[in-house]
């Protein structure tokens, strides 16, 4: 077994969600002997929790570090807030308004700790990604510095400690650079960056190409169509990141191509799963009400459509899934559309635009 | 059905090689009502394949079409050869340098045919790539208009039209283009380029990384781990790439991420099985003994090493089964040290460099 990289100092880290992934990350920093609390809206999730180390709705056979404690289900304080060094948002992108705006009253404007996040998504009525969200609520002086954790991750293999490495990436380079102090160990191996817009669109964006992903394998494509799928996805994230302001190399990274080749090889991912089933001639209806809730993929790709509209850039594959989920298109027909394309050159970045991004940096007063 | 796309014209096109790509390749251009004769070295193969259709070696399970002659055990002659609208090279690249040796003379240099290969690999006692074999063998010129084709497709998949995309690339756009008008198909889609030689460089190296991936399987690691080989091993790629010459982003195309995935993530493919073997604790003596034959990665990674520290470039996954398969190092072992190598930034392209493919170029006489 590996020997653990020693931390130069114990952390106190307070992570929001008890789902799946920030279990994961809870158990990971208490696993390297940090200081951890949970949140949990959950009553019976902390309790549970507290008394057996167990999280009762996630990785159910995973033990969990004794050095986690369980807090909630109300709000935490502002004595515990203000006692962290690290606060890790591990919600939905949803929610985070919501939480930043509650939390935002309980923090000492004058000791702050380091804010991490690690939700993958679009907020959905205002097509904001969360670097804006964090503006928004918390002011630019915190969203300059947040810092922003993405890539190819399953949390059931990283209670395993199975090798794993992700992007951890900021506006500030040096807070990148705490983050990934934090949280590195040989079998969680962190790669700073400085993109965060890029990493945000390519986490929310390999949701759509995951559901393309499964749409083929619906109709009954091999391993030739899937790598023809994710490469020609990859050129198709890589273009609207590239016009939305975002650099085009982030797509090259762990939070790009590494996640993506991640969600569209994986079977049992519900965005794989949604375009599998519509691949096979189901409707989008009775699979939503058969999946419990809606995939991720299937909101983005409307937030998605509205982008790709705005910027003027050429998107076959999203417009193809976005078609299929919410125009009745029948996915077969409209594949064979894109493969009715003409044959073309295959880089054709765009590098103009960046007009989303230069509009966020202003908000945080980076437009200079 | 998709329909067809229609051909200007009828090719006649002389396929050298029967193995399982060029088979492919073969009845991919007869099914699209081109004219096509493929040589074999197998008398047998060529009888049979002219009686029955059927190639008895690879992919038995298909009939070919029928406007597909098989020729040989002779060389091609003259006659043939001139009367030829395309040349297809589907042989491994260490008969390259004998096979356009012999081709030489029958070819009349007054009306050239399109010259396509879809070998990959770095000739062993030269480490040329197949653009410097050309040049060396049928002069510059030849070289200069050679066209490429690479990508992620498994010839079984092609035969039951499954749908494939490629790069098509060449120095010369306009011979890319004819390339892409033979080949492009809704179901056999072709993307052009001017990079052959990053696209070379792909299709060699991306065996070696088959291989990690193959060992982190055999180490009993699962997916988070082989994202992070893909990803790492896509960066490396790059950076290897960048410092040889060719254009970094050639590792986003089809040749480059796509042939990746594709092979990282086949199983049954021979350099991954290597891997898996040699992480499971077999030794590598044993392996080729009962595989039969040499995988191309395993002497890939020694021309490799050499390359890269000729460029003095970091390449410590590559450098990791240099290791294994020639130092006798233990792969769990050796994984570890990789593992425990301190955290980075993510992107470290160089732009440095340069220098081979700088050579090659003055070599094709297009170094102004």
């Amino acid at each position: 077994m590996l020997p653990r990289q020693q931390c130069d100092k114990k952390s106190k880290v307070l992570v929001f969600g008890a789902g799946n992934f920030g279990s994961c990350l809870a158990d990971h920093l208490g696993d390297s002997s940090h200081i951890v609390y949970m949140w949990s809206r959950s009553e019976n999730l902390v309790k549970h929790f507290n008394q057996y180390h167990r999280n009762p709705e996630v990785l159910q056979d995973h033990q969990f570090a004794e050095s986690i404690t369980a807090v909630g289900p109300e709000f935490p304080p502002s004595e515990l807030v203000q006692e962290m060094d690290v606060l890790l948002f591990a919600i939905p992108t949803e929610g985070v308004r919501e939480t930043l705006t509650a939390l935002k009253p309980t923090l000492d404007e004058t000791k702050l700790p380091l804010f991490i996040f690690v939700n993958k998504g679009i907020e959905i009525k205002t097509r904001a990604l969360t670097l804006e969200i964090i503006a928004d609520t918390c002011g630019p002086d915190i969203a300059k510095v947040a810092t922003f954790i993405s890539g190819p991750s399953f949390a059931k293999e990283i209670v395993k400690r199975q090798p794993t490495s992700v992007s951890v990436v900021s506006l500030s380079p040096s807070h990148a650079e705490q983050a990934s102090q934090l949280f590195h160990q040989p079998w969680f191996r962190c790669y700073t960056g400085d993109d965060p817009i890029g990493v945000e669109l390519a986490g929310a964006l390999k949701n759509v190409y995951a559901i393309a992903a499964g749409m083929a394998a619906g109709l009954g494509f091999e391993n030739n169509t899937r790598a023809m799928l994710i490469t020609r996805g990859l050129a198709e994230m890589t273009r609207i990141g590239t016009a939305y302001g975002a650099s085009p190399l982030t797509f090259l990274t762990l939070a790009g191509v590494g996640d993506l080749f991640l969600t569209c090889s994986s079977s049992t991912s519900r965005n794989y799963t949604v375009g599998h089933r519509l691949g096979q001639g189901e409707k989008l209806d009775h699979i939503i009400k058969t999946l419990g809730s809606v995939a991720e993929g299937v909101t983005t790709a409307k937030g998605l459509k509205a982008i790709v509209d705005e910027l003027g850039v050429a998107a076959p594959i999203a417009s193809g899934v976005y078609d299929v989920l919410y125009e009745g298109r029948a996915v077969e027909e409209r594949a064979n559309e894109l493969l009715s394309l003409p044959p073309m050159s295959e880089l054709d970045l765009s590098v103009e635009g960046g007009k989303p991004a230069k509009r966020l940096m202003a908000k945080l007063g980076l437009d200079g």
